[in-house]
């Protein structure tokens, strides 16, 4: 059947895996994603078909997904958390659309991994929240900081997607820096590492002291807002009901 | 077993419930909501046994749920999509903490209206967003409007909870109205009705048509960045891989 399903299935444990999810995936004639997702997959599908490409590698997963599914495939194209939050259906739409080619889609929604890494940490992101890349491959760095400001103007919680990788290592310290000019420096940071997979380790720290954390690129960190705070290891984001009744 | 999951069971149908939500609601000796979501979760767990309560009551639920887990009881405390976005998560968890209560809690997260509105209008939240509530209801509209403006500043991808209710009609095109300060009112919208249930809607209109769209408290409402476009009926925000490579 001539299809594609972009699917999000979530942190990487099956148990966070929507059932929609899981039988897109079941029902594929083949699986298609980056080698590290497919990896975690293979052990919930052990007989399911499946096909990878390094990181980057992007724009060829799709071509792959596209050139299957017209040879008849149905085919599940993989992200994790969320296809549409940084994953993979932006880019096969585009791709689709430019091409003109009339390939049935459907975009299968996932927990991202602020969902994710907030329920571990207590409550964070109770009240508005900004997510936000740290990745530079394809946003320039400027920009990026400018909207981090911006959030940090705005008092929203933040959440930040890719905050190091082995090439960028500065950046969160800096995104730190430029939040520190309108946030007080022991406003609560949760840093979840794996979060929603069996291996997650969290930690709590402040936005003064993030610069020194460990983060890396499996990590989610979750900035507080002004009223953000913790209390029994819990990281919580009053929505303002205390103010209306007490307790 | 004394124990409250806060479960965010996604947009309602139980194709994008989780298996972790499922499981739990499962397990539960009660199932605690609001009275719309029972009536929803009913369908799916015909003999489970539920306790609802009318929508501005999240304390009465939590002091429920308090009293049961202390007889000895497992409970879900539940909210349709994400529990820890406007849901049930952190006012359980400051009703806990300043009560000085302990009860083993865990948050399991979901498909949050975002991610499965955005889902069904394409791949708008390919790029950063700020996820902003229009209820007024504990949160002054000045700060509301102070945060949509700062997120139209910063070019964000805005998502929209609550963007009307009875009351409250007048929100959205005032938001509108000062993202238009920022950005071309030929800025894509996705309106989606029901995300991810059966019934389901969607509508794509533009900021300065905004105002006079049909929209009510089950919608949200997603507003792209200046660089979203529509095509083939399918809301698209770039991440930037054709500024990179040639398709």
């Amino acid at each position: 059947m001539k299809r594609i399903d972009v699917v999000g299935f979530g942190p990487g444990d099956d148990r966070h895996m929507t059932y929609q999810a899981r039988e897109a995936i079941e029902k594929a004639d083949v699986i298609i994603g980056y080698t590290t997702y497919i990896r975690m997959l293979e052990r919930y599908f052990p007989t399911a078909s499946f096909m990878d490409t390094p990181m980057t590698k992007e724009i060829e997963r799709c071509r792959m997904a596209v050139s299957l599914a017209e040879e008849g495939k149905r085919v599940a194209l993989v992200s994790s958390g969320d296809a549409g939050v940084y994953g993979m259906a932006g880019i096969l739409l585009q791709i689709l659309e430019k091409e003109g080619k009339d390939i049935p889609v459907e975009v299968i929604p996932g927990v991202t991994a602020a969902n994710a890494g907030a329920a571990m940490l207590g409550a964070p992101l109770m009240h508005d929240y900004a997510v936000i890349s740290l990745s530079d491959r394809m946003t320039p760095l400027e920009d990026i900081m400018r909207r981090v400001e911006y959030a940090a103007m705005g008092d929203f919680v933040l959440a930040l997607y890719n905050p190091k990788s082995r090439k960028r290592t500065e950046y969160l310290g800096m995104a730190a820096e430029r939040i520190g000019k309108y946030r007080s420096g022991r406003t609560p940071v949760g840093i979840v590492r794996h979060a929603g997979r069996p291996e997650a380790q969290m930690c709590l720290t402040t936005l003064e002291k993030l610069g020194d954390a460990f983060v890396d690129m499996f990590s989610i960190v979750i900035i507080g807002n002004s009223k953000t705070y913790v209390k029994n290891g819990r990281m919580i984001t009053p929505r303002g009901y205390e103010s209306k009744e007490a307790f």
